[in-house]
């Protein structure tokens, strides 16, 4: 099973950014494909719509829940790729809580069922 | 095409609730299925987990982008049919910001590209 990392490329995370420099979520783009584990496809998009909970992420795929998180930096690149291969572990989606990574835990902004 | 309105269901939205009162997402729940427009399904889930900004739903429906709201009451009801019904009537999920009810461009939580 192959799962999305969509990450918002245009995301300011209400930061001031100086001309010519990437904003914060095209830095976290580039630190997340670094390294993709097996089984994620990491995927640039144009604003995700949490702009005020920015960087924004969101873990999709068929037939399972969908995980959006935010506040997330380039620094936290190597957690949510293992957070990532988690999910794409799973059937469902459902990471058990007390294997989920730390950062997955605090910083949810939503989750969706799966489309039916 | 019939869209899927998640509306959690165990949302307290931050109040304190007497017992034996439905908490507001089940408020918002009952207000909402009182009139449902054609196109629409509404679907009761427990915890969407965007709990500091409930009560939340969800949009979703296949080949099409997920919306996700916050900060909804049983008030808000008629407004969220009339913009459920608009996401019904389009082909990706994408309601022209012109056409969207004012509750949906304010209180977005995040959108979530289709999942390919």
């Amino acid at each position: 099973m192959t799962v999305t990392l969509h990450v918002c490329i245009t995301c300011r995370a209400g930061q001031p950014v100086a001309e010519g420099h990437p904003v914060p979520g095209q830095r976290l783009h580039d630190a997340l494909t670094a390294a993709v584990p097996a089984g994620v496809r990491i995927q640039p998009v144009e604003c995700l719509s949490a702009c005020s909970n920015g960087a924004a992420i969101a873990l999709t795929g068929p037939d399972r829940w969908t995980y959006v998180y935010g506040q997330m930096s380039a620094e936290d690149a190597p957690q949510i790729l293992e957070g990532a291969a988690a999910y794409a572990a799973t059937d469902d989606g459902i990471v058990p809580w007390r294997d989920r990574v730390t950062i997955f835990r605090k910083r949810s902004l939503a989750r969706i069922p799966p489309i039916g």
